[in-house]
């Protein structure tokens, strides 16, 4: 599920992870820029696949109606044979962004990859549409996907489980709750499992922007630390077993924090 | 790493994995034939970088030499600064096919991953060479690679370990000694992960040439196991305990041998 070819004409859509637990009784500042950059008269499809919890759809329709928006559906998609329903595709097909509720990432995975709409969110996005994810709608969002791992700041050879995302991005990976729930171990194995995509580490109430340029800009109330391993020289993973801590050097860190920006394509920050 | 954009007026090489202890002593009908599609004074490159004996590379060499390949040079690449040396990446740049042997994937994946040998490969197969790979240099082809995992036909939520690959195709996912060892429910698991891709489970002794038409053809002595996750509908990975048994429902199993073809295009076989 690589990056749709963008048609002649088009420019990719924004692509908005966000690292869980964003304000929305506040100022909503993130969720408002979501809708903003949707346009004004914005209609907004919810996607709460990954949330068990019946309401999680219905919360975000109130809540984005009573940001501004035009309007709000929510998608159910609870099995794969939904992810063919007629009426849901041509909504998916109308609507000027999509947002991906949290919950458990595997849902959506096992949900609707390979479906038709996995394949239109990526067609969309590629022409030009807006995609958001909170927390799970996040880790979906890049071709390879953190599905779940164990907690600690040091890397160890099996602490992180990848899976195939919904592949908007694969010059990213993404983790989720970073600071809250103690993810930099993980990121970084994650990354020595092959030492190609920026990782992105992206704290509770914060989002990262990512605009059709590939400049990335950092909104909310936390931080994104950005692991770059264009120069790692040591890699022991392949060498350890799973519980053992690994040797991975010569990383460059970056901690960004709101109107901070970051160029993906040359992988240099862009100061506030 | 996805594919490479391929230029235009060019086709996409040959992708060619192979299932691990291919024939070298009697026909070697597979290693021939890899040499046959390099061309008629063919150079070779040899990447034993998964291995850790000693002699890999130099056998393969020799092998290849015995088979009437013009010449045959053996890129060791064993720390990721390897990747970057300027005689080697000339190798890799002049040569008519490369041949990844087995070993640890994640040596591979952790070795290769982001550095210029990883995207000279990926540019000069988008470009015409053919790649071929056994066992462990098989396991690298694809985007989404099966790193490690645990034997038994069933699927259970936590039994296989995805990194990501060389990303030459991301329309497959390969496992490899397929049937010695009893690797059915490893493949079927990384399939419910996000079920997009056709899974091939690959025998010893076996190869799937796979042509710039995304046709592919069955070579060896053993069977390709093939299965199509497209019209897959109930998949309770996401709400499993790793250790428990999974429910996986509507999928295609097609089994292949010698000549048969399969269209990964279309998902459809072709009879011998």
């Amino acid at each position: 599920m690589s990056p749709a070819l963008t048609s002649v004409g088009h420019q990719r859509g924004f692509i908005v992870p966000i690292g869980g637990a964003e304000d929305r009784v506040g100022e909503a500042q993130i969720l408002r820029r979501v809708l903003s950059l949707c346009g004004k008269h914005a209609s907004i499809a919810i996607i709460p696949t990954a949330s068990k919890k019946e309401d999680t759809g219905r919360n975000y329709q109130m809540l984005f109606e009573s940001l501004g928006a035009h309007s709000a559906h929510v998608l159910k998609f609870g099995e794969r044979e939904d992810c063919e329903d007629p009426l849901a595709l041509q909504i998916l097909a109308d609507c000027d962004g999509v947002f991906i509720t949290g919950g458990n990432q595997l849902r959506l995975s096992t949900t609707l990859g390979g479906t038709s709409v996995a394949r239109l969110l990526r067609r969309r996005n590629a022409d030009g549409m807006l995609i958001a994810g909170t927390s799970a709608g996040a880790a979906i969002i890049p071709e390879h996907m953190i599905a779940f791992g164990e907690e600690g700041p040091s890397p160890r050879a099996g602490m992180v489980a990848l899976a195939p995302g919904l592949g908007l991005s694969n010059k990213i990976m993404i983790d989720q709750h970073f600071r809250q729930r103690d993810r930099l171990g993980r990121l970084l194995t994650a990354v020595a499992l092959n030492p190609f995509a920026l990782a992105l580490g992206i704290d509770e109430d914060t989002a990262c922007f990512i605009g059709p340029d590939n400049v990335l800009e950092v909104v909310g109330s936390g931080s994104v630390t950005v692991i770059d391993p264009s120069q790692v020289r040591g890699n022991s993973l392949a060498e350890q077993e799973r519980t053992e801590a690994i040797t991975l050097t010569g990383l460059r860190l970056h901690v960004l924090t709101a109107h901070a920006g970051f160029d993906l394509e040359t992988r240099t920050p862009i100061s506030a």
